[in-house]
């Protein structure tokens, strides 16, 4: 990409990537959207049979990606990360707002980031609706909304004892893209190609958190670590559970790798956003059909119990049907601390 | 302030400085938020008569404050631009997601930041609900959420020829703090007492904006400077406008300074959060009350007029009565790009 850098103002600038593609989204997305960009407000009509679900992220150079990554996937990804929230509450994208810190307004950069932004805003039909733009390290904030039908939304608090407990996809390619970035292993070209889309362009699962109202008990979304973020579930509903590991589910690709690779990386490798839910055993038809319909694995990984002792407990059972150790458990319980 | 840094991690951190003050928060004010932190989105509840007022704001180190700046004012500030935003629209603040980058978890810096948060935040009953933490340089990024009436918000757009404006309190002092600041003028102690908080501690003016529901036509509030913001009025309303500089409300303080520093500040000073707003002038006396019911200054400092011709035209009257030639007028119409 050429590195062209132009002395765009601040108002030409929102206006030239973000304004024009929003107010064309606008115009073609009956939505919930009054008022978008260019007010000091952005303007959504209510309903009162609805709730308003509201998430917020913020990705930072060098933390959540390299300082050079690729500024069209960097777009893509910093919604994707917020609708797999919303996704995880079975809540419908309506709009998101967007503030951005950039080191210079270089006009390559912005070009190749709205882009990736907007492939996926129109994929979704969730519109741009606000933000702000300021000078400043490298720093892109998106806060989305998503409706759900009032009482309907799926929380992490909501699992119940004899619950099964699913996940979507496969997980662990994210943190072997890494890896092989890295260079912390070596991986041939052809599957570097086929997991890279899974670390740089990951799909939310908005359409399977919304078949998912009324179906599951208890849902999240895996940004940390499949184990790691189950375990919020397990402490919000005051329950143990119990995970098959070699049910978890791992691509043809992650599964070349050694089975200490494969089990660290599944278990808590991070950035997978597949979703994680909980949901009674005789919703195994549902379930199964929602898999068919929206071509996408759903596998059940263990299941949910009543909470034994004072604090929530998840038992690993490995590959010889028996309980891991705590050290061997505790290696994969590692998730992911912004500040560890 | 003493700066302990612990080797607090990120769940923690949220817990200490942010869940449980907002848990208070939100057990206290009988509200929207349905959820809180600590679930994959909030939630809040609808209503069809109301509409949903949007804004983002993203403060960066070096640029919107010094890299030493008081957490305390920080926390404050950083709530109080994003509130301004929502007065200007007449909203009333329903509740705010943080997303917060540190270069380090510390937490004598986190305490006094959260402290002068949660001061603002209860003073406009306006809880947290949701966020994101993670290590990167300092980034403090807002979106606040308000309610309006439905079809009564008060927007950039709808000025009317005839309509005066209007701006509240005073301004120019958060301008003349900065200079005495950075030294480029030296004032006495007491002024510079007298302006800080004006810089640090500004009041965003949510009542006002509450009470000129139906009787301002356009509103916005005064970030990047008086004249330069109000031609976003007048851009948006498709209007002329003549102003009389010498009305334009200046604090004692300010007035102390020389001719030429009074009217630049005040013209276009920034970091001011007054509301600009105009009202056809058979309002005159409803505002006049507003101004004693909240002991609010709120001055007439000129007229909205029919646009002469294709872009709107902002005409200054100096003291003498005349026109201010383009020169002159160009100096004061400065308003702020961060990108510039």
């Amino acid at each position: 990409m050429q590195s062209q850098t132009s002395s765009l103002g601040e108002f030409e600038l929102i206006q030239r990537f973000f304004k024009t593609q929003s107010e064309l989204m606008l115009a073609t997305i009956p939505g919930s959207v009054k008022l978008g960009i260019g007010d000091d407000c952005a303007l959504l009509k209510m309903d009162s049979t609805e709730e308003l679900a509201i998430t917020s992220d913020m990705l930072v150079s060098g933390r959540h990606f390299f300082p050079d990554a690729n500024p069209e996937w960097l777009g893509w990804k910093a919604l994707a990360v917020n609708l797999s929230d919303l996704a995880a509450m079975g809540a419908r994208p309506l709009g998101f707002t967007l503030a951005l810190a950039l080191p210079e307004a270089n006009s390559a950069w912005l070009e190749a980031f709205s882009k990736g932004l907007f492939a996926i805003a129109n994929q979704f039909a969730c519109p741009l609706i606000g933000g702000d733009t300021t000078a400043g390290p490298l720093n892109i904030c998106i806060t989305a909304f998503g409706s759900t039908p009032k009482d309907n939304a799926i929380c992490r608090s909501g699992a119940l004892a004899g619950d099964d407990i699913w996940v979507s996809g496969a997980v662990g390619d994210a943190r072997l893209a890494l890896a092989a970035l890295r260079h912390e292993l070596e991986l041939e070209s052809r599957d570097i190609e086929a997991i890279a889309v899974r670390m740089h362009q990951p799909t939310p699962r908005v359409q399977l958190g919304i078949a998912l109202r009324g179906v599951a008990n208890a849902a999240l979304d895996i940004s940390d670590g499949l184990l790691g973020d189950l375990r919020h579930i397990l402490k919000q509903s005051g329950k143990d559970a119990e995970i098959l590991l070699d049910r978890i589910p791992k691509s043809i690709t992650l599964r070349k790798q050694s089975q200490t690779i494969q089990n660290q990386y599944a278990a808590n490798g991070g950035d997978d956003y597949e979703l994680c839910f909980t949901a009674a055993s005789n919703a195994r038809d549902v379930i199964t059909k929602i898999s068919r319909d929206l071509n996408l694995p759903l596998t059940q990984i263990g299941i949910i119990k009543a909470m034994k002792h004072s604090t929530p407990e998840l038992e690993l059972i490995g590959s010889s049907g028996t309980k891991l150790n705590p050290e061997e458990a505790n290696q994969l319980l590692k998730s992911f601390d912004h500040f560890a």
